[in-house]
């Protein structure tokens, strides 16, 4: 997620390269036909180009809307896992007089919140080659295999046991939810919660399966193909044919200066590609991208709220922005 | 669902030929009469043409909304499934401590879930033509009868006396919730769950009746048919119009080439076609198409889940995309 | 709700003759006054009147979508009383021994939807000279009066005490879910269902008022005329001075036929019109009319399962669309 | 609210006639410079004055859309009061035995949804001269002070030591609930309700609460008028700047009728206005104008529903709405 | 949040300085480049300006929709927060006999609201003087730190043990929340309130994690800069290159005048930017802005409530709005 009220130039500057592709060529054809070998029968009238232009700015609307919904659903659904980890964390508390075992507890939520954004980030959802071009820019010292990764959070909040049985499945976060329900089970066998705060802390459980079915949803159904991919066809035939239908204009306008085609129909196609874009590459917000949801941050802030809130000493710090962006 | 950024050609060719039909037709008369013939008066101002473009690609827009909506929703109840099946192992794995009830009752919920794919995927919401246009290209070897794949997922997950008792009714994936609610009750009636627990489980019950009813809706209620013709007839209306609009501009600027007519018509009918076509074959989401819901690779992974909580040897493999379509 | 891919040219044709009149008439004037009595001031610039189509089809659009949300509601409650009526009847089946009890509560619930269906289709929200237009194509052997058909209903599902206490009632449907209540607090007291199983059985009443509550809702709360009314007044306004505009590029364009003004005219006022005839004979649906959603066949598909579930014998058929139409 | 399918002209005529201002003033300007005092260089070009005309309809549209959803969603809360009426009606009556107590509290939770009303339509979020414009057509016999007809609601449903404990209380309705919870509390002490239904009940009163919070979320903070404003100056300068375009079309195509500046204008300027003010009287429900939510007849249909449910002898009669207007 | 239907116009003139900025220059430099220097090979044809022109309308429109949806969700957040308070209210009242008690944990909730309100406005997403133009108009006697306010909350309403407990906390709101949970969990071991009780308290602090992490989402995640950033790179790029469009259309219609260049650009950029602006500083509501949600009057509103419900005599007083402003 970027925290500057403006993108650093960086980040924007390898899109516009990309961006300029296809007016420049189908500019530069139209130049040389029209202009250098004097081929006029290749214009267009330009009021059918700019029909296209309307409707694929309503169509391209539509993406961004629906992109922007999933952004805005995976942040929510990151939100009510903060809530839900603050209710788990002040109801363990309460509950349980044995500091041993709310610390297990709490401990085990801690790596449930870790595993669910190491699992998201793990595959991407298309190849490594399209996502590169936006993540290159920034510095990861994150060079790290999932396995890895995944042990260090495993062996840091999980007791050795926990851990033994937990490291070979294959949705470990699913997993664990099933141990915290075995370990409140057994807490209501031995009367120590009753059964209504037994189905509390159910319902608990169920909203952070809810949660983590959420997250994924959105990675595992990115946004559908059919309709992205026309999108995408849409603009690049309209940036095709654009200089097609504004070349007569332009030398009717100003006919000693043919070479205007070239600005104008890139400040056309940089808009019309851009709008296309920032929908295309927000849609996915768990890629590891610079414009992901700050799942990183959110982890180490739910852990610092449930330390406070055990009035531990040596509180972890939050984690800030590099260069812009908060992972 | 499409799992490639990009869609094959295959499954993109068969829907462009059918574009091609109305616009070129159109424009075929447009020339014989305008340039053979020299029948000048059947032009038309191009303004009322692009007035209907501009309201007709509204139209469409509010179209493609609604679609993706109903896919959307359709996606989201398969993963509330999802949720619900996590939480109804979990807590059939703790509430009872006889491993034979709690494998009956997850083995049950896996028999539900598949069943209702196959009752939703059962007919066709339109006619099988219809929909083989999108579906020619992906081979199957699906030729089985709902019959007979139903009674493979029975005998699979169900006992013989539940299957015995099932098997006749109408709506076996509704019927089978009524057989769960039953073992429940009697698990309470024996004083194995309590009142509390009970009451927990029925609501779970009364979720996968929600997710059940909601899939239903979806299937059983298409995009209402008086929005979803007019759109139909809007965009014909508007690709036939369209080049007696066009035809006057284009010989007034390229008066040697009246051919243009065609390219142009083409491109504009194309965007507006595949606009309106994108939504037509996205409202249905249980199809058998290559646009569904990917319920068999979720049911599969369903049961993995489950089968993995029940700590499991020999779990089953996740379903993968064929030919970059996954089921 | 119609159910062919294809509405059937008999309930398109009535809307499209009432479609003509305005568009018609104003075209004929302008060409009587403009090129029968070569009265030329009355032309105006095309430009202006274009802006008003586009400000229009944003409006009518707001109106459609609207009117569709309003319609995918009222099926969206009734797919709700789908689900609350499965798991009432699952409930009742399991919580009460007694089968003279489950039945006459299940029986008694199958009244409720059938009298919140009657009741709902009992008025008309506008005139019937209003809905006759899109209901005559429609033979209907529906001649009965309300108090009739609730009769049959009545008598046919509740015991003759229900029916001496309900009939005379304003609000049948909701004195009904009363009655329901009343007996489970009977069962209670009785103890054959305990304090959580109680709740668990308000819950659903509760649902059940809420989705009663809602249809009469949609039904008591037309789409607001406010902006209904701007809706139908602007389109007319559009549709009569379109032919004003339109006749001076006609006219520059293909002059000697000007009598094209007549079919330009027809085409953009029948999309026009047609665009806000749509949502507006859509936003009720409990009319009796085509668009209704379907809740004959729903009260009777209720009613198929819940006899199955209480594995009785004759079960009824569901319903089948006639002439294309599901009621 | 309105209640017949067309708006009575008396409702509409005084909006039509604020209107014609703007417009009229600056197309008089226009014609006095451009055709009386042959200025000719205030004429703009057309285009640019289409482009406001399409960016101003869409920034009206979305006002126009938030209007919409806010009055709805008000619509929205009142039918959950009903339900939530029904429900209260029907527990109180099931739960407890005691006519005198039954009939007590559901008294006075009519006496909360009339005082409800009442606290809403006291004050009036804009000038009472602003809303003149929209309710001076309607007679009303409802000259009395809040305090007179809230004085005449307490006397009438509570009995005298309520009266006196709550009619010094700013918020009456709120307090009201807090008194039903006391008694309900008083209830379960004495043993006639349960734990369960007394949580039962409690959920309704935070349903309650709920409620009338949303009613006053909508009253006390109306459409921003960040946004509100900008609307309505946007559409002022349109108006305004519309003639200066459109001069020199008119005189190109028709020189010798100039005046048809003011038709043209009055019409295009009449579409956006009307817009702008369609969604602008219709964002505040609760203002005691022709375009609120229907309360007062709401209150009295809850009150029928619950004097029905007690099988009380002389219900009330239903409001009907006068000169087309149900309040 | 401005409370007046127009807004006072110290509010308005200081961003419509800011908005002449880029159109004045770039109409200037058109004027001399074109007018005073004679070179016409500047223009660029008016058409693909106004394109651009209508798809910058459409992304800033859903800019615009997204900022108002953030808004409003804001404030719908603190409306739960005012029925959950008063929810709290009652259940403490008649939960607990001990008047003690109940005043310690109301007072405790309200130090909650006016804590959370403290924290949300403590940071500036933005930097300051981005903040500056839009709240320098208003006179705030705010001058004290954010732990001056904190401590005179902390110590008006807390205990001075909780005073103690709480101080150094880092996220005193949410560690207030669990307190409330402690002191409950010790009711419910002294048998004051039942297990049921203790669940349905359980839930309403639920309710307020809930509410506070909404909060926190929207303050800590605003509306992602991608689109952001686009959107004012968007309008920037169509002010600039508007004269450039427009002075051809301008000088062939009135060549005397060229400087009507600077009024039609002027006004067609002012509506642009006004409208990109208007989104722009409304999407983050707990700045301590002029268009913040009224947090200051909602807390003491709050306040007043649960002191009437308490019947405290020296109730407060609620905020009246400042200049036009609540806050």
């Amino acid at each position: 997620m970027y925290t500057t009220r403006f993108i650093q130039l960086k980040y924007l500057v390898p899109n516009t390269v990309y961006t300029i592709f296809i007016p420049m060529v189908s500019s530069l054809l139209v130049y040389i036909l029209y202009v250098v070998l004097g081929y006029h029968n290749i214009a267009i009238p330009l009021l059918p180009v700019t029909l296209i232009g309307t409707a694929v700015s309503f169509y391209v609307g539509f993406k961004n809307n629906s992109s922007y919904d999933r952004m805005w659903e995976a942040r929510r659904i990151w939100g009510g896992i903060t809530n839900s980890s603050r209710m788990w964390g002040t109801m363990v508390l309460q509950l349980t007089n044995d500091k041993e075992t709310s610390k297990k507890l709490i401990r085990r939520h801690i790596a449930w919140c870790n595993m669910l954004r190491l699992q998201l980030r793990r595959n991407k959802v298309w190849s490594e080659t399209y996502y590169q071009r936006y993540t290159s820019p920034l510095q990861r010292n994150d060079e790290d295999s999932f396995e890895q990764k995944a042990d260090r959070i495993l062996t840091k909040y999980l007791t050795p046991e926990d851990y033994a049985q937990v490291k070979k499945k294959g949705n470990i976060a699913s997993y664990l939810l099933n141990m915290q329900n075995a370990d409140l089970k057994a807490l209501k066998e031995n009367d120590v919660i009753d059964a209504m705060e037994y189905m509390t802390m159910c319902n608990i459980i169920q909203e952070l399966y809810n949660n983590q079915g959420g997250c994924e949803r959105i990675k595992n159904y990115p946004f559908p193909r059919q309709y992205a991919v026309f999108s995408r066809l849409f603009v690049d035939v309209f940036m095709f044919i654009l200089p097609f239908g504004l070349i007569s204009q332009i030398i009717e306008l100003t006919p000693t200066v043919p070479w205007l085609i070239f600005p104008v129909c890139l400040v056309v196609a940089w808009i019309f590609n851009s709008m296309e874009q920032v929908g295309d590459f927000s849609e996915n917000p768990f890629e590891n991208a610079v414009t992901d949801v700050p799942m990183s941050a959110m982890c180490r802030s739910i852990a610092v709220d449930l330390q406070e809130m055990m009035d531990e000493q040596d509180v972890q710090e939050r984690l800030k922005p590099i260069n812009g962006i908060l992972m």
